[in-house]
């Protein structure tokens, strides 16, 4: 593309760096922001700016969070023998939504992925072993995609707490085998997580 | 969507506004962002302020220009008794691309739509007008998307400027180089068959 405006092309070139939004679809971003009040741009901007620069991280299960420990660490009637482990923020928005879960999460911000160099040392599993391990856990429940990623995790995860007290079950496979978690319905998921199984048990069926 | 973070919430929400982008594709590009480095986000953020701070229009083709006088209207070689009149630079970069035209071009801005409160008088028609009217113009060529505002802003243009000696064209409506026949809509295909040229004049263009 031949831009006739240098600030226009930065703008577009760093739009078009969002995935899933290629250039065209960049300028036509960039050309409505030109044709909206200028507070508008400004407000983007600075939200995403700030956001990136004072985004912080609950200590107990590294969720987004703007406290120290989120609002539902931080809630006295959440089960916290109860470690519902999930990959982002936005399985925990889902899982919340279906209303059918009074236990804690522990977000690993991402699944092993040996391909896109993504080891456990990337994760947040160190400190979910710890909890494993402190005896003040008595079940982790997986829910984490059903891929070979995911499933590579959970097996991993599954290791390190070996012999530890704590019962290890996955959400009931009401989903589709492949689907991620944050398209599924709310019965479907509440389903699922009240028809939890052992995680021996999911080794069998696979 | 219940989000755990305000700062994760306003970033979403300001992305969102952006169209043809959802809550939940905005969340993604968010999320996106906070796997990268800070600086990233820093560059997409001043990119966008600047530009829309910065931004400069040509004073004679009002298209994008961080000039007084854009590239193509400061060039000598291009001839400025030919006007294309086109609806956003979008369309300027399009025609440019062909290296086909060697006139100027004159940027409306938009096109007349009574439904979305446009007029005349929110477009760059009256410097067109006046353009027209200074006698340095000879051709006036209307290169607008042929949909009912489109057809409403050639026409209101061409009323302005009846009584000059400038001629306006439009730009040939046919079926696209190498398109099949039979896949082609009726309303372009009538047109081809209705605007046919001599032969030899196409072969002199291919
Ligand atoms: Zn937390
Ligand atoms: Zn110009």
């Amino acid at each position: 593309m031949d831009f006739s405006s240098k600030l226009l092309e930065n703008a577009v070139n760093e739009v078009s760096q969002l995935p899933g939004i290629g250039k065209r679809t960049a300028l036509r971003l960039v050309l409505h922001l030109l044709k909206q009040p200028e507070s508008q741009t400004l407000r983007l901007s600075q939200s995403l700016q700030k956001m990136r620069e004072e985004i912080n991280f609950c200590k107990n299960c590294h969720n987004i969070s703007d406290t120290t420990l989120c609002e539902i660490c931080a809630n006295p009637n959440r089960d916290e023998s109860l470690v519902c482990v999930v990959e982002d923020i936005r399985d925990v928005m889902a899982i919340e939504n279906t209303s059918q879960y009074r236990g804690q999460y522990h977000v690993l911000g991402g699944k092993i992925s040996p391909m896109d160099g993504v080891g456990p040392m990337d994760l947040n599993i160190p400190t979910l072993v710890e909890k494993a391990k402190s005896g003040k856990v008595s079940e982790i429940i997986f829910a984490l995609s059903s891929t070979m990623e995911g499933d590579t995790t959970n097996f991993y995860i599954f290791k390190q707490i070996e012999g530890t007290q704590v019962t290890t079950t996955t959400i009931a496979r009401g989903i589709s085998v492949g689907d991620e978690l944050e398209y599924a319905d709310e019965i479907t998921l509440g389903r699922s997580i009240l028809h939890r199984i052992p995680f021996e048990t999911s080794l069998k069926s696979s």
